[in-house]
């Protein structure tokens, strides 16, 4: 059995990991880490839990940590892990860590964006960003593996293909991105009182938000330049899913645009064999009732001949796939599991 | 493998039963019936089942059905499962009917009730009421289980104990209950459209919901008389989840009311080993959230020495123990299999 | 123009009396008192008043506020108008208050249910209960208004007029009722967060709830004895609404249980002219939609005849009948004002 | 008084009006027509107008309708309008229709994108597209007034001030936008069922949205040429809202971008006076919450001076001022009253 550490437990997407490993057939959590919390019950602060996990939170030590699990989850805020990640621990410990830290290249636009100093930047060249789809063989190695974010998972793998593959011109690209409200983490703030979110949708983080740098250096990786992009995203009343919806303009060949066929046949050639896409093809469209609670990404678009565009759209479930799901993915691969063990569970609807 | 066969399996209960077989160790569907979408695929239906499920809708035909299927759930209206069975179905393959057909004893009760003539009376006498935590030993031998409503597992589950040791008066037993809006079906009513129930609660069925001579007659079984409750249901805007508040006169012993040690031992001695009840306690109180997706109910209580009334509290995901979870543990005991096999997801959160 | 003060203006209920006196055409709001935002734009707290409400919030000084005011809201937490209320102000202005401070005329009970000393038990004996269909002459010339809660104005209103005319047993009646999310106030709590609250349904309070001796004290005067009852709130997702499910036992007259007729015509007794009351009749049930938005409460019943209860049913908008828009129509009775003024408005739905 | 005669007055849109109406000084309903419900009280299908309207629904007979109504609002599905004017009606009564029919100056573009046959098509040219905003003077003198749809009311009123002063490539526009359910109408479809809609968000009618010709039609006056748009409607689940994110390239000038304060006074210079649009300035954005239950348009937009494109958002209540309020608002400049005349309502919140 692969023993489990958590650091921050009791968010939602720590309290997603527990609920995943709990059905994980290698894998058991034996530290649930709750600055917040210690010394409390676990499953007094998630009800759901009671009668099945009967420890109780312990402190953010990471050293003493290290020593009892095979890998540790940083489900914290930015920074944290950062600043608790040594040569010793490494060496003993692999580490998926859920926040930004490492998921950035360049030191200096993670300072820019996210407006702390990184403590660790002597990493972030080994650091591997587990987008499990597109850097699986990189991550069998890891030591750090940089979990990427809800909105990034969904966005990046929804244009990938097409980028890669030269069919739409990367600096058109547009994504508008809706966001359930787990996204915005268990912190009481009156923003995400159940009546300031509940029949309201609004947009948030306007050309600023942290995503953004993420989403364009990995699509920059697949365009084989720079690119820059404009990314909205919006809160909308609902617990989970994320569901991006991507502008981008086709690139003709031979005076045609590419047709249905062409843009499936990309979307094979880099999903066809993977686990978690679905491709739902031409002219059907995700939706997150469809993938909640699954670690699926579902995929679908549409041509617009009209203007020349291709609206591509992603769907997710932001504490799977988008979070914890990815994360034991990221774990599965590090130790050579069955990549689904674990998460291969139906959508649950409704 | 255990061969399933579901008629109605498009319905919100019959795709619960789809997607928990699809989890299940020992059990496989081999008959998606659906008189509405007949050769229709069922993953068209159920996008949540899109690349799992590859089969097409089939008719309810329960002949052919008995041949291929080693066990047949009858997600369907009152009265389709009464008039399709027979002798030689019965000696083939065990029914496990989740509608009311064969949940009463009298025959008269259920035509007053359900306004329908009933078309198999004759096995009403073996059919046995399938509330596994109560009826376990008679299920393990059973032709027909009548799988019991959701409102009905709830209600019942949370009084039982303290009727059965004389603990309160049940005439004066009264049933307030909640319900998630998967309870009313998949059928396209205005009544149950998402602009009609979004952002409201109201009672229906007050005095005369078809829930109520279930409960009675079960509970009259526990009491050893017969007596009559009082149940109001209420629907409430979210998906799942059944919640009953119960209230009821203790009865004093010597001068005294019972104490909350004494209706814990109660509830301990009937359910103490039970795998899906768990007991919250005094003055601890279930919420839906903490089921949602399991087959758990969660029981709490609270005495109110003032009015001499305790106030019983009952939770259950509807479609799970209330229908679809609660039907596989049905099976799961007829076929000597582990209890708790494909059923004991933890619950989801948020 | 009535001048309007406001004492804990950024809550939901205060921000509810902004936007009914905005709408009222002899009252203008002259004080958005919130110690809270201090020196904000009330504009920037709660952006449905953008462009509206040009004013910034106010410090809670109620003596200078007496000056300036011909009468004082305050929609704060228990405790603060007691403690700020003297004979000074009381000879300058009218009160409304809407905390529980002056609705319970024993002080030893609100000091035990509320478990606070209360600052000015001098004023428990002149200060009118603000239930506006039962105690509207007292109204007219108090100085203290207590403006009754959400729960106990729909609970007290459905059943009082079959206490009063001794149609049931007052010491049978139990209420369990349901409320929206914004009876809980705007305050930063995680149990009040959208992913907490949402999809889920919960008691809480249960036998302890502070509602529970303002409505015995009132349905006691109307019994003309005192009487125990059990209350039992619920939360459930939904932003406004109360709906109250109350059960009784009928007593019989000459052996027979009241008819519907009989109840019918108790409630027309009493409310048969009343503005803000809509008698839904036999069968006929509340809905919280139907309210939503206006100061109606609406009240149906059934008899059962099997068990000899009736079940009353009442239904309010939690923010306006049970909040704001009963204080407006104390003020209105207070100033001698048409009662309707200002809170006329149809319910709005969906 | 001006009499209002309604042809689908039991829809979602027809509701409202009656609802406006009701609060409105100067006009009274005098036909609540309802196909589907003939007879029947429309308080009995609507429960919040219970003891406010008496009146039952009458058949759809326009030439009878046009001799007791000053005006008439159809708020029924595409064609029936234009198939029920004739010269005779016209001459006797205003028509304010909420269909399409009278949206499109090309019959073809019309045909293409409804998909039936225009029967009135001779009204084409004289029919005033009735969004106030920009079409006032025009509407005064009407006959028919063809009400915006609501997707269309937003979309247009974002974008109008930057395309006609120059700021913006059209070209480049893309509307991604959000709808409540309501906008849905109440139809009983399964697709519309709580349990669909509730807990997801999902795009439809990707690249031929009906609403697309419509946007176009307005903005290429605005543009001074044909332009031609990708608009991308989703739905999510709220009852009432739409919210519209906007991007387009910014048009260097001199080589430099505009600056927010240049956008600024492009907003103001048209709508610096208007009633019900409310601009939010730069960097905040509009949220559905704010415009609830009110016939204002909130716009915020905030530049990308990475990308070079503007991200404008507008947002409003898609049953005011995107469908019965903006009638309204037709109907008092048809009939020269104030323009807010029973349509000032604050929006409501929670």
């Amino acid at each position: 059995m692969i023993k489990v550490g958590i650091i921050g437990s009791t968010g939602y997407a720590g309290a997603e990991i527990v609920r995943l490993i709990q059905g994980h057939p290698d894998a058991e959590v034996v530290w649930y880490g709750s600055r917040s919390y210690i010394d409390k019950k676990f499953a007094d602060i998630y009800g759901n839990f009671f009668n099945i996990v009967d420890a109780s939170c312990m402190d953010d030590n990471m050293e003493e940590l290290a020593e009892k699990a095979d890998v540790i989850f940083t489900a914290t805020p930015q920074g944290l892990c950062a600043s608790l990640v040594n040569e010793d621990i490494l060496n003993k410990v692999k580490i998926v860590d859920l926040s930004a830290d490492f998921r950035l290249k360049d030191v200096s636009v993670y300072e820019k964006w996210y407006q702390i100093e990184h403590k660790a930047p002597q990493y972030l060249g080994e650091a591997v960003y587990g987008l499990c789809e597109i850097n699986r063989e990189k991550i069998k190695s890891a030591r750090i593996v940089a979990n990427p974010g809800c909105y990034t998972t969904c966005s990046i793998l929804t244009a990938f293909p097409l980028i890669k593959e030269g069919l739409i011109d990367p600096d058109t690209l547009i994504v508008d991105a809706l966001s359930g409200v787990s996204g915005a983490g268990r912190g009481a703030k009156v923003a995400n009182l159940y009546c300031e979110v509940n029949e309201s949708a609004k947009p948030y983080g306007v050309a600023n938000h942290r995503h953004t740098p993420e989403i364009e250096e990995q699509l920059s990786y697949a365009a084989g330049k720079e690119i820059l992009i404009n990314f909205t995203p919006h809160l909308v009343p609902m617990n989970r899913g994320i569901l991006a919806t991507e502008y981008a303009t086709l690139i003709k060949k031979d005076g045609k645009l590419p047709e249905a066929s062409d843009i499936m046949a990309a979307y094979e050639k880099y999903y066809g064999k993977e686990s978690f896409i679905r491709l739902l093809g031409d002219g059907v469209y995700p939706e997150t009732r469809w993938v909640e609670g699954s670690n699926f990404v579902d995929i679908g678009f549409k041509i617009d001949p009209r203007t020349g565009r291709i609206i591509m759209m992603g769907a997710l479930d932001n504490l799977v796939k988008g979070a914890a799901g990815q994360a034991v993915q990221n774990m599965n691969i590090l130790f050579g599991l069955p990549e689904t063990a674990g998460i291969s569970m139906v959508p649950s609807f409704p």
